[in-house]
């Protein structure tokens, strides 16, 4: 098994191609790790989530990591972590663009079929969405030849 | 789609039948989430990794995280999250008794195929064998009806 470094291009097309990855925050000396699902575009990780936890968390430090993944087995995988920080979508008009993006993920691991509209913004189930700003990444493949 | 909570039976078995968990640590308000290869005994996650960052960090501040799911598709998954503290394996004994539970999962994130003996304990490639003692998880599994 060979593991190499990945050049940036191949860490884009990784997290082009994913929709689901794992995000890890931190408050007051305490990890948590969590799945999401997200869309990559321009430089952000977007997503959204309901209420909870990690958005409380993230509110209060938005030094975030988040790790993405492809397995195919034990010798042949691709891995990138990226360090970021978390911006919360708080204007309707880009929760409803993040919304249009992230809708064909919607059930992955929300419960729910909700929509954002001007009247549902401020409700209970109402998600957060946010966008994670990608400051340093690195990853790494391995494979056999 | 549901989702319901798994009580403790069913976190346990997902622990005992998967080898690959993401394993979150944080330092200084930055957090860190990679992918380990564990295997779980009474209680703690058991695993290894060559001398690095998340050893580092963990040393610093042995509060974690870990995230262990299994996933059929968007609709029907399981997912845990434990936290819990690093306890670092130093004994010899410890350690090798580590490496024979986990020799079988060895080339799983590390291209080695180093063995821990009392002649390489020390030596710059000979991995860290460390526990992970849970101190609380929950979890969830969504499913279709």
């Amino acid at each position: 098994m060979f593991v190499h470094e990945m050049d940036h291009a191949e860490c884009i097309a990784l997290m082009a191609n994913k929709a689901l990855a794992r995000l890890a925050c931190s408050n007051d000396g305490m990890s948590y790790v969590v799945p999401i699902s997200f869309q990559y575009v321009d430089g952000y990780i977007l997503s959204f989530s309901r209420p909870g936890k990690k958005i409380d968390w993230m509110r209060k430090n938005g030094r975030v990591c988040v790790e993405i993944d492809e397995i195919w087995d034990k010798r042949q995988w691709k891995c990138l972590v990226a360090e970021g920080l978390f911006h919360e979508l708080t204007e309707l008009s880009e929760r409803e663009h993040a919304w249009s993006l992230l809708q064909k993920q919607f059930d992955w691991w929300e419960p729910g079929g909700y929509k954002t509209t001007a009247e549902s913004v401020g409700e209970a189930l109402d998600p957060v969405y946010f966008k994670i700003e990608i400051t340093r990444m690195s990853g790494r493949r391995a494979f056999d030849e």
